[in-house]
């Protein structure tokens, strides 16, 4: 098997990667960024980014990502800074279609995975209506996440299931309908997105559907970036854990969450390391 | 913002993302390759195939990611081939722990995500125990391969949860224990792994359970690869449809598949392409 040796050639890198697709004109990628870490980017998302005329970028995109576009490539601003409000969705998808409609290479990064909690769809289904073609390159979700914290989404000691739960329906208020106590027994671990605000319910509604308290649980704030904060504690604690919180949290319940102890590491310092107490710090 | 190109440069690429970290001799990284697709691979699983000095890899690995790999390498299989038995998973730890305290940087690439119904987790022990420094880094999971098959893991319009289930436990077996009847109820979406043996006990328990035969269904066999095949249906002939499926699969259940006829696009030619039927091909 021939194998390609980058370091001290020449090479174009990219277009040795015979298996990355040209990037059409007048075509729209969406592309998913990851969790925050810029490493976590696929190849495709690279390769989009290095063949781009543009790209459309939400707010938790990692700047290095940017860096990595095409020179020439426009960067548009389509997420919330400060106290402005968000671009509207109906806004970011007439700017897809009238860039992908004046032939550009257009290249929509979305934090996380386009197709995971995300508005992905939406784009796709104006995309489809105006006839334009499209390539969906995946991102790395919340699992990610986990494991920079050291907790995997699942261990055959554990769990045969694992249910993602959005925080955040489309009112931004916790979604309707949730059957809180078929998920507490269907599922031994809960992951939720975007969940931060409603924490106080999403604990109340666990416990009251027979969850013990005693079952582990933990907030990661800002995961895989160098100042990821873990807590570790218990559903009974959730609420109040919650307090010490801010800024883009997953939240986990389920008994996984007690392999941090021993599948912990520093993602910026490439060890392991954990405390004895119910709270680390990485990358500090 | 400072962006780099390097279109017709002669930068060593992997060396200009200062956010990339070093390889230590004596570590080990646990690399997601992702479902298949070699372009899925992160920026963090390339440059740990350039740095490495062995990478232990599973069958479903793609060789487009081996080739990536320093020419330096040494390459150890670990997976099924053929009729011959699978290395066993403590012949697979022996391996990383002998190849960590020669010093060498060791590099285990695994299919999907090391962390999602992947041993992951037992070599991580494993490594904990001897005291081995280790980095995750995450793959894309299932949810890349429903992304190339058209079919998004949640929509705003379909579901606020979304399950993940494996089909195959430590015996083989479908895993005990599951509670089918809070599973269909909690979760208007399930992603079954690994679950193509036991496909007529997934959908007499899910129709025993309470779930309408005519749910939608689909069945991504080889997801994300150039013969990529997704049969679409309902729950109530979801068996028989897999009486024409072989080889590694996901199996989903839920409304969200009826979005294929939307959300369907040709990863190898970039283009949206779906049929009126209920199968399609992708990639002939």
């Amino acid at each position: 098997m021939e194998r390609v040796n980058w370091q001290g050639t020449d090479l174009n890198m990219l277009e040795t990667l015979t298996f990355l697709p040209k990037f059409k004109p007048g075509t729209v990628w969406l592309v998913g960024a990851g969790p925050g870490d810029p490493g976590l980017l696929s190849l495709h998302g690279l390769s989009g980014l290095q063949q781009c005329d543009c790209v459309i970028y939400d707010a938790l995109v990692s700047p290095h990502l940017l860096e990595l576009a095409n020179s020439k490539a426009q960067l548009i601003f389509a997420g919330k800074r400060g106290g402005r409000p968000s671009v509207r969705q109906q806004d970011i998808i007439e700017i897809l279609l009238r860039q992908a409609r004046l032939g550009l290479r257009t290249l929509r990064l979305k934090g996380g995975d386009p197709l995971t909690f995300a508005r992905g769809g939406e784009e796709i289904r104006a995309l489809h209506q105006a006839g334009i073609a499209f390539r969906i390159v995946p991102g790395i979700s919340a699992s990610g996440g986990l494991a920079y914290a050291g907790i995997p989404l699942t261990d055959r000691q554990h769990n045969s299931v694992v249910s993602f739960v959005t925080g955040h329906a489309m009112t931004g208020e916790l979604p309707h309908g949730l059957d809180w106590k078929a998920l507490s027994t269907a599922s031994p671990v809960l992951v939720f997105y975007m969940a931060l605000k409603h924490i106080q319910a999403i604990a109340d509604h666990l416990l009251a559907a027979g969850k013990s308290p005693d079952v582990p649980a933990a907030i990661i704030e800002r995961a895989t970036l160098p100042d990821q904060h873990v807590q570790i504690g218990r559903l009974g604690n959730l609420a109040e854990m919650g307090l010490a919180a801010e800024g883009p949290s997953i939240i986990v319940v389920g008994t996984v969450v007690d392999l941090h102890t021993i599948m912990a590491w520093d993602p910026h310092h490439g060890l392991r390391r954990h405390k004895d107490g119910h709270e680390y710090k990485v990358g500090s």
